[in-house]
């Protein structure tokens, strides 16, 4: 892991890395370490990247409301990742299929999934990496000294569309995650990774969402494995959730994380 | 409205009264007005009674962390009130329905519907009856004196199954109610009551409901006519709502009554 650039603001210390060649951003409460602390891993959503508004919002909630540290990377083909000619072909032709008023989940479910499979282990290598940076902290000052070389503490997801496309397979493999925000999302394809989630999610549904069928997002969040999972769904389409929702995913995710 | 008993404890004084046969009991703030205050309407689920271990926690949440007043109802056939040869052969039918695994959803729809025929209009003069109280109240005292002879302030509802198949049509009629919490119920007979239901609605889903089955529940969220309105759902049957609905309701109403 390779920090490129750091800086403070309102008590955040946002530092950017990259890491095999994928570039993220880390924000902590500044001057305090990380170990010890939850840390929630935000995936973006489709188009989106590491820095979005959307992105940037909820890490700050996540340092200055409850102390603890976020992540994100820039998924496959976003953000200052190269696009491969099939990314290219996607982001052309998601746009025609919508204006023909043609379904586009199936065809949204392959490339997601495609995406995803690159995604997973990049997530997993990320963790690693923060673990060993947390353990290598060295106590500095009183207060500094509370985490210091502890390794993280408990981890949660919050990523909607894109975002669970990856985090669901994510939670399903890495038994670091202990709660997640999902939503956005539902197709047959993801059902197996689906089943295989053990821990708490509350999973966001827009009732009338032209992206993602409702009766797909209702099936998918059947599926999931974990017998504490909760569903809001409302009404709107893809990109109009309310913000009612983010402040109770928030809610969410620091009643598991602030438990550990 | 005649009040029989009045008692006081922990900041919270409960009236036991009587309106044209109809007994149910009104908390408030201890020494405070009716007047100008959120008013919460309670309803019980089938088989319960206005003063249930529920509804009365509910009414303390309302009272006592949020200064509202709230009263609650025995439903028809419920409580002290007296069952008829028809709600005497329900009570024994649903439990043989159930115990041989019939579907009793049709079943349940069409007698909650003829309870909810007789509880609507019961509601509405309780609501006049206030209003009239909250008007006729004197000032006692300066903080008392806020309020007083106001009238009603906000009305909101809070009610389950039963508290649902009343409370949809109660609020499709009743213009004062101004948002309202539903759940656990669902047949295409309540659609159009739906429809005309405008508030801002909470509507809580089981994913394992025997009693309601889960598109029933589904569609009769979907059929609300509300602009805002979320759908809560969680795994378990039809009595395991979990106690994070209870308090996420709190918040919902509470968003709505106390901007008014």
């Amino acid at each position: 892991m390779h920090f490129t650039s750091e800086s403070s603001s309102g008590g955040v210390t946002q530092r950017r890395f990259t890491l095999d060649g994928v570039p993220g951003v880390l924000w902590q409460p500044e001057g305090l370490p990380l170990g010890g602390r939850p840390l929630v891993l935000l995936g973006h959503g489709g188009g989106g990247h590491k820095l979005g508004p959307g992105v940037v919002e909820r890490a700050g909630r996540c340092v200055r409301g409850h102390g603890f540290a976020a992540v994100a990377l820039d998924a496959p083909g976003h953000g200052e990742r190269p696009r491969s000619a099939q990314d290219e072909r996607f982001a052309t032709e998601i746009g025609e299929l919508i204006a023909a008023g043609r379904p586009v989940s199936a065809w949204l479910a392959r490339h997601t999934a495609a995406l995803a499979e690159r995604a997973v282990p990049e997530w997993t290598a990320v963790l690693d990496a923060l673990g060993e940076e947390a353990v290598g902290e060295e106590a500095v000052g009183e207060e500094a000294s509370t985490g210091a070389g502890e390794g993280l503490g408990p981890v949660g997801y919050w990523g909607l569309s894109l975002g669970s496309a990856i985090g669901i397979p994510l939670a399903a493999a890495e038994p670091r995650i202990a709660a997640a925000v999902f939503g956005l999302t539902g197709h047959g394809s993801q059902t197996e990774a689906a089943e295989r989630v053990g821990v708490p999610v509350e999973f966001l549904v827009q009732w009338d969402d032209r992206l993602v069928p409702r009766e797909g997002a209702l099936a998918l969040f059947g599926a999931l494995g974990s017998r504490q999972k909760t569903l809001h769904a409302n009404p709107g389409g893809h990109l109009e959730v309310p913000d009612a929702e983010l402040d109770s995913s928030e809610r969410f995710l620091t009643r598991y994380l602030s438990a550990g």
